[in-house]
Order: C-alpha cells, then structure tokens, then sequence
C-alpha cells in the first residue's frame, strides 16, 4: 500500500485543516501501532499517556509532508515521523519535572510524573528516547540505509547537547535574568525548538530522496519557521488563555523568563515573525506549487492561535 | 591505521590483565576524543565529568574483543564501543538521581546531580543517550550500513523498556518487597544489566561482519556473563567494603533489595554464578582458541574482587 497525502487532497482545492486533521490521524494510529502495551506494563502505560496524550502533531506532519514533496512516499517516512513525536514526548516529560520546569499540566492533562511519579517519569522519557532510535532502524522500509543512518546522526544530533538538551541547559541558565542578549535568546531557540523542527523537514526529505540543493532550501525554510514558530508561541503565553493553550498560561511571566515579546514588544515580534515565515516561503521557491503544503504550514504558523 | 589488540599481545602469551589496560586506555582515549567542551561548555564538562569519571570500561571492551573474534577490526567498533559506555554512562547518571537510587557516590566520586544539579543530571544523561546514537552513525568506518542500522536497532532495544529501562522500572517496584521471585529476579536483571551486556558483544560481532550462527554463540556467552556479572555484583557488595568498590557497599542490604545471594545464600551464588560462567565458555567452542580473550574475561568475572 503507497499512503499518499498530497495527491489525495489535490489538485481540487487545498485545505489546510483538512490536509493537517488527515495527517495527524494516520500519524495517531501509527503511533498507537508503534508501542503496544506489555510486560512491564507500567511503563508502556507511562510511555503511552504522553505520547498519545494529543498535541497538534506538526513535528511528525512536517516529516510526512517533506518526504512527499521531493518524491518519496507517506509510508516510507512513518517510522521516522512517530520517531520525531517519540523524541519530542520525552523533551516534555523531562521539561516538565520537578528538576526543570516544574509543571503539573501538559497539553491539558496531568504532566506525567504527576501520574506516574518522578522515577517512572525519567524512565519513560528515556526510554522514548531509545525506542525512537530503534523503530526508525527497524520500521522503515524502502529506504536506502545509508539515508536512514544519516537521519540517525541528524536525529541524535537535534536531541543532544548539540540541539535540544543545549537549548535547555542555557534556558534553565538564563531563567530568573532579565539581562539576556537576543542572541542568547536566538542560540536557546535554535537549539531548544529549533534544531528538532529542522531536523523533521531534513530528515523528511532525506528518507524521501532529496537532493544535497533540496536538503539546503529545506534546512533554510526549517530554520526560519522553527524561530517563528517560537515567537508566536512567546507571544501566545501573553495573549492567550489556559482553556485555549491546554497548558498554564502566562508562565513565562511568572517564571521571569525572557522572551521576544519582553525584548521586542509584541506588535514588534509579530513583523519579526512574518518575516521569518516570508523567508521561509521564498527558500521553497524551487519546488513551486509542489511545495503548498509547506507553505500553508508556514502561514499557520503566525496565524494560530493555540 | 589498523588498531588490533589480539595480534600485539598473543601469541607469546595472554595475560588479560595487560590486556584490559591496553584496550583500557584505547576507550580512554577515544571517549575523551569523541566529546570535546563545545558551547555551552557546562552541559559537555557534566557528560565528560560521569563518560571519563573511570570505571573498567568492561563493556566497550567486549564490544571491541568480539569485533577482532570474528574477523573485524578495533577501529571499526571504537564508535559503537564509546557509544556503549556513553549509554552506560547515562544509565548510571539517571539511576543515581534522588527519584531513583538516589546515591551520592559513583566509581568513588560525587554523583552527576550532587556536582551538577538535578535538572542538569537529567540533561547529561539525555545528551549522552542521544549522542550515543550520532557517533555510531557519523563516525564509523568501513562497515556496511545495513550492520550499522542492525547496531542503532539492538541498542535502541537494550537500552529502552525492553531492556534496561523496563529492568530498572521492575526493580523499583520490587524495591522493599521482600516476597520476590527468582523469575523476577532474573527478569530484573537479564534487562537492567543484561540487555546492555549482550548489546555490547553481540553488536561487536555484527560490526565484525559475524555470520547468524556466530551471532546466536555471542549472544549465548554474553547472556551467561551477564547474569554471572550481576550475581557476582551482588555478592559483592556484601562482601566487599566501599573503599574496595568505590561507591557505597551494603547498599542493596541497606535497600531491603531481593539480590541473588538473600534468595540462595553466598555459596549456593557463587555455584550459581560459575555455572554461568562454564556455559558461557561452552558457548564459544567453535571459535576455538581465538576465543581466549572472551573465556579469560568470563573467569574473570567470577574471581574478581570490585
């Protein structure tokens, strides 16, 4: 069976929503397929509560949508896209112990140590972690293995202190200083968001076949939406409510963190945004009405509202 | 350069101990090459302060020995081999953690979080996971990616809820009971410590270019050291003082932990613990006597002292 998305929804007319809700169902039922509860079931069951816990799916979406874009197919990409959420998972459950951000809500529910408890919590985060790396080894099919040992090395290298963990050590760093650079600001997001994000558009393309050009102009699109996407997300925690976010509201302010809106003001971050969006759009000039889907995501990214 | 530790050192004479100092210092070396302080320099000096705080390096050694047993080279399984401690590395960081083992002392120094935080603790462990899985993909050399996927594969395995992460989930549950099964027992430890062990032996050989049947004998030998190793570990700690072991003895008698020798006695363990050791000897017969440095460190085991 070849999973097609883009062909399916066009070339009619194109429906964002619509396009995004289909993904993100085929990309809930892969990843309810890819860890099944057994023995231990506890930290199945902790590892499960997270990762199925909702949540828009837009790093895994990114992935699928990629690898179509330059020629390959939904099924190749799958694997590595539940891997993507499994990685991403495990950032919040570890973000949000006692230890780092200290939080009790998550996506609208309990975060999971506060359900399973700390010890569970690590464990299941770790776990995600490796079992991210193994499913994509052993799931992914039609690839060439030097493309997938490629998306390992981006892979790894997007979590660890290269990317994510980087990220989050200068963030717990800077959490509580008021005198914070923008471009320390920029090095916590690049790494903290940023570098995860990339490597779901990158890694996409790689499983999908793109060439060393594509894979420059998908980094530059990544890379620009990845901070915008930061942003908007700054500037929702000042705008908008818990009911909507499904997670606490105005805890940066709380927290004293700098953010682009602290630095900038907020109608300032919002051109920052659209500029980043508009250069992201224009890095997918290449690909042309191929790549609507990637540019339609982009657009959402300012628009959104939760 | 073709690094090989078997050729310098027979066949005049084996002494094993020369042995693992030599492939000591060559992990060594590699470990402290593999990871240089980049920025943000504090996340790099927390993974280096645990990766290079010593140890006996036992499992990237196996993974090296067995790479030279089936026809490979050291240089070919130096980047799985370093990956190996470094999950082994982040294993112990996160087991130490105050929701976990809790303990303040680990191959005779401070614990990870009580030098570093908590919340950076977590962070170390996460980047050394991650980065484990990088360096086998970017650095490797001359081993067909198909094995290098295989590897990324078994790690992901060992390391996660099928391995050592469900282990230690099941060994927090039993902690205080006293009412433990042989069967849990063994569940505990084939996945705490096992998984890892066999990792390392069995993904030597594959980066070695071992055929299936070779695979299905290390794998056999690495399962019997692997028990052996924890029951040894066990009696140990009740036996051994902690300036011997350099981290806290009695521990596991302090815990109320079920170990081997409350189950059976001292004695009756270490009968147990050599028959392992002989079946895991049997079990490379057919390498003859290529296989000496793998039988010298299956004795080895049993006649150790920390």
């Amino acid at each position: 069976m070849v999973l097609t998305n883009n062909i399916q929804l066009s070339p009619a007319g194109f429906d964002l929503a619509t396009y995004l809700a289909h993904c993100q169902a085929q990309v809930e039922a892969a990843l309810d397929q890819a860890l099944p509860v057994v023995y231990p079931e506890k930290i199945y069951e902790a590892m499960r509560y997270s990762l199925l816990g909702g949540g828009k799916r837009l790093r895994p979406i990114l992935c699928l949508t990629t690898c179509e874009l330059v020629g390959g197919t939904v099924e190749m990409a799958l694997p590595t896209a539940c891997a993507l959420e499994m990685i991403h998972t495990m950032s919040l459950i570890h973000d949000d112990l006692p230890a780092m951000d200290n939080d009790d809500l998550r996506r609208g529910k309990m975060t999971n140590h506060k359900v399973y408890g700390e010890d569970i919590a690590i464990l299941a985060g770790d776990g995600l972690l490796a079992y991210a790396f193994e499913h994509i080894a052993t799931q992914t099919r039609n690839c060439p293995p030097e493309a997938l040992l490629e998306v390992v090395a981006r892979l790894g290298r997007a979590v660890g202190a290269a990317g994510l963990v980087g990220g989050q050590v200068m963030d717990l760093d800077f959490e509580g200083q008021t005198n914070v650079s923008v471009e320390t600001l920029h090095f916590i997001h690049t790494h903290k968001t940023g570098a995860l994000l990339e490597a779901c558009v990158v890694c996409g393309g790689i499983i999908g076949g793109a060439t060393p050009l594509q894979v420059q102009y998908l980094t530059q699109y990544a890379q620009n939406i990845g901070l915008a996407f930061q942003i908007v997300d700054d500037i929702l925690d000042l705008t908008a409510t818990r009911e909507v976010l499904g997670k606490t509201a105005g805890k940066d302010l709380q927290a004293q963190k700098i953010t682009y809106p602290r630095l900038w003001g907020i109608e300032e971050s919002r051109r920052q945004a659209q500029n980043l969006v508009d250069e992201a759009k224009e890095a997918l000039m290449s690909f042309g009405e191929r790549a609507k889907v990637l540019v339609a995501i982009a657009d959402y990214i300012t628009t959104r509202n939760y």
